[in-house]
């Protein structure tokens, strides 16, 4: 399988024009699209519409290109959407191509390689429980067989979209389900964020299946994965995997690799994810070694304490989202190392790295 | 006992000039103020300072007239500063002022009188807890007996600030304790009002004590006071309760009345406590009516789904805290009844009034 | 020319269900419907969009339903897209529909009409310029031909969504062009409606042509309309409007009404309007009067003191748009007098009525 | 002189333990207290309060201790509190310290010096004016001498906190003054750093007064000051000036240094900073060499265009006030290299630093 990615800035949600450009201008053919995962501008809450215009012009656009339904097409192609480009995130997106699948052809050396896959839809009673997790885990298995993957160390990105409870109000949440309904969840957005994330772990033997219980689950921060970058969204009811790792049958101008971050701050962690793709560079990569960086993708958290280095900060007291805190900070770690404000940033790191951390990948040419 | 309401102008939190010109002039005598309530401006979420500002002015002012400590001040003077000035609500404040403090004399009809009372310091712990009620129920009855207040029939309004809980971050109510503290509760500015509403229910006898169980503190919307209007706050460790009601031991130009709200759109509850309270009018009172309105003090809510009058409505699901769209609306229904945007409103009204309502109270000029 | 008027509530921004519904059980021609009205939900700021999905969804939806690709079907249908729900004011819009177009049946009253015209696109150096002005005062004039509308007096609402200059950064209006671009406007939103305001006011002879001096635009709110309710948006490059009125060649169930609102908490010239319209009621109307309501339009704004009635609000002061606090504080005003959260408020009334007031109207069923 | 820095936590805007702590424990004498410069938390709106409740409790703090009336210490001790603690920011403050002041003792080299100084009342029309930058000229002047400070060059940071117009709401900013008052100036918050700053500019010979025309004034961004970080507020009518620069007078164990940044992902710049200011390190500093940097203050600002190294960022058109966006980015990008989140960050760069970029300094332990 021949794989590509190629990244692209965007005007506003829904512009398509790097797209279309790139298709009419023959650089891509739109049959080879297996993916498109795009970070659109807005609030990053739930009445921030960008992630569905966002979703239904990259669906017609390319619904038309390609002849389908858009249901045929959602089959063909992954769509992931993540809202909120807060400090100096770029709008923009990424598109992963795929050509002449043929498992036969084994490569020299392992390379970039996707595989997408999708669970069932998910009843709103089984958001966040234990039948969430293993959904995402059998999800995660195909999308690792799709990407001629079999080592799980392979594997070093799965981002997963997964559902939230509709109708389940943030009153609830807050005043402690004042209508009495025991079985609503406190908060679905981490919850379901956390299920996915376990069900990666799961998948790839990180957490051992037994450990899964109801009760831990968006609870127990020991438990996690070390490739899991989660999201909730209000424009799907399953959950969505794109997965990405290296194959020795991917033949591709690039690899990925994955690390950890130990908090907020760990600017040396984004650095040694880069060293171990093979970039060599002193204190920050020069402007050669950054046109190899086809992409970077992160998932920051903090601890429940609000503290970072030992010292407060006011990213759960403020009066936005925690995850724009989040996520304005981590751009400025990321962009000023790589200097580059296309970077691909998410917040809320429920079982996705260790306590207070996160995790980060990046694609490069080689 | 004489008993006096002077509703004052701020022209910000911290604006202590209209109780300097009160006094000054000789209208006020700083020893008759018994109790201070504002309406200050800002966010109303916890990193609003404009409650911590103006308790501030206010305490040196009143300590430096009176030569008494803060801390002396605090025995003597109830104050409750209330945030979030939303839609037209105009900021300003309420001084109660009692003189000749003697029961032997009663009047020939009841009229406006005050308690002010407190419960002890509350253990993070206790926050929200039944103990939490029935010290507030304890302090109501306090309230009451320095109110010369027998029948809780008597008692139009209660209201009561109360501590939530430091230290527990917003994260952790809207991730499930990552951190897995299991008695950390969800969110305590809720539960914190939640609580004292029913120890003000408790004490009037509107909810019987032996259904005062954990489990529906916050939860059981059909437990809930008439006249409790609560609130949270981080400037203070105990629960302060300020009373309000009618005494035939009392001697004033003013009574109170009180009703309750249907739900956010209830101009007519409002009317209909302004008739009671011996208002003439028609549609709306005239101008001259007005005058005599001392004080109007609403607390309003919503149900759990969002819903109004069987409508969608977005106040639960905003990227702005709901009960900033609870006070601003509620604002243009009374407003625009009274011609008047001098009107203490709050949002989030658990177990105070029906579910999805609220209550209401006006002080008014016989 | 027969007129009809139809309100339907929407689950989300981009729901067409209800339309949907209308069309398949026969309620609905789609053939009839000339314009579309809706409230979209959202911070109403120019992140916000919701408006451009709303106006996708139902685009894409009427033009598979007519058979007319999207700028066909935009000559024939006028959409007007207004965001921001804050306050009680439940997500919704307004289908209206013309059959049997033919002037020469005349009818024995004047009933409700509808015209819908445009401007050509406009540059942007255009945009809130005299040019601006006198483009929708023939693109309004056209509106009455249209509508069969002769005597200015029987226009009784002329909605316009006007365009912003898009690059013009809001750091340019708060800093006062660092860079240095001397022509480029301080902040296109309030002056684009402001623009609009006014050709509406020329269009019917409220304003007289010669007074529209390029500085008076956005300035002068001594000049002003009593019909135009205005928009700005991202969504377009020229004027779109929709005028509305009673003529003696419309047949319809319906006629409108309008009025002034002298200030924000002007629920009397609410009242009033609604008598106009030939309701009878008492202080309120009742369930009966209620049902013959089709439409309440308000624009509303506030003096740029900041005040209402003489008493200061932080409605311009606050952290969060100062639109936010006049929809949230009207939709409280009018939605309970009239017992009903789906109302259509706008903020930022430039030249709309009076100053620190607006405008109001009604549709209502014969 | 000997002058001395001591950075200290906050853990609220009014908390002032550490500085109870440091003198009770006699580590600081108040008296030899000159200056306090505190980094609160808060909207940084002007409904932020939490400036003013710093002020007050740090004011009444030091009364106490120095036995001086709140105006009699405002002589002798200059404030500034800087609001706004977005993405990693920790809450924290900086006390100031001289003593022993005797110009004939002359050191052996350079080190930290600080002079403070004040320009009266500003008149609200002056306001922005170039009356208000020569003003800040005379007062920038009175510090150098304050700090035994001859040559501009050992000036390396100049903090002025600066009025904004009262009763300017954000209303006639936006809408081009409805009102009609010719006068009033667009938006004073810019303007009045912007005032500041060329003032900055101006006593250090960075640019010429006889460029400093009225319609620059905020507006020519290529009339900067390297080293003036400026501030608005509500707090104060006058401009208070911290000047902080290296002397042979005085005797220190610290140094100060400054340098520009390019733009907001300018982490070489910071380090350059470092480096000038005698620190050895590889890429970052290592923990030892941290512990050596008392003080970080930076001032960032983003070009009009709200692009970033060619690329179009959101920070300009979000919901949130674009100095929350800078601020938090910034604080990723300076605190993942010191490994400190207690730096120093305000945003909205009006002539401080080039167009789109800002200005550091550092003070390091020798």
């Amino acid at each position: 399988v021949r794989v590509n990615v190629i990244r692209f800035p965007t005007s506003a949600p829904g512009d398509t024009r790097f797209l279309h450009s790139l298709i009419s201008s023959g650089q891509v053919n739109p049959r080879d699209i297996v993916a498109l995962l795009c970070k659109t501008e807005g609030t990053g809450t739930p009445t921030d519409f960008s992630r569905e215009l966002a979703n239904d012009r990259y669906t017609r656009f390319l619904s038309e290109r390609l002849s389908l339904s858009p249901s045929d097409l959602k089959k063909r192609i992954a769509f992931i959407f993540s809202s909120g480009c807060d400090g100096v995130i770029s709008p923009h997106g990424y598109l992963f191509l795929t050509a002449e699948k043929d498992r036969r052809v084994l490569g020299r050396s392992k390379r970039l390689t996707i595989g997408i896959a999708g669970t069932p839809t998910l009843k709103p009673e089984e958001i966040g429980s234990k039948k969430h997790v293993l959904l995402v885990t059998e999800a995660v298995r195909d999308g690792m067989k799709n990407a001629f993957i079999e080592d799980p160390k392979d594997v070093h990105t799965v981002f997963v979209k997964s559902p939230i409870l509709l109708g389940v109000s943030r009153r609830e949440s807050e005043s402690g389900r004042l209508e009495g309904h025991p079985k609503s969840r406190a908060s679905s957005a981490p919850l379901t964020r956390a299920a996915s994330a376990l069900g990666v772990a799961v998948a790839l033997g990180e957490v051992p299946e037994d450990q899964i219980k109801e009760e831990k689950i968006g609870q127990d921060p020991h438990l996690y994965s070390n490739v899991a970058i989660t999201f909730s969204g209000t424009e799907l009811a399953h959950c969505e995997v794109i997965l990405l790792g290296n194959s020795a049958f991917a033949q591709s101008d690039f690899i990925i690799r994955h690390g950890l971050l130990t908090d907020l701050l760990d600017g040396e962690g984004v650095k040694s994810v880069l060293r171990k793709a093979d970039l060599d560079f002193g204190c920050c990569p020069d402007e050669k070694t950054r046109q190899r960086v086809a992409a970077i993708f992160m998932k920051v958290g903090i601890l429940p304490s609000g503290q970072v280095r030992g010292k407060r900060t006011t990213i759960l007291e403020s009066d936005i989202n925690f995850t724009r805190h989040l996520r304005a900070a981590a751009s400025g770690v990321v962009a000023s190392i790589l200097g580059e404000p296309e970077v691909f940033i998410s917040g809320g790191a429920e079982h996705q790295g260790p306590p207070g951390g996160g995790v980060v990948s990046v694609i490069v040419r080689i």
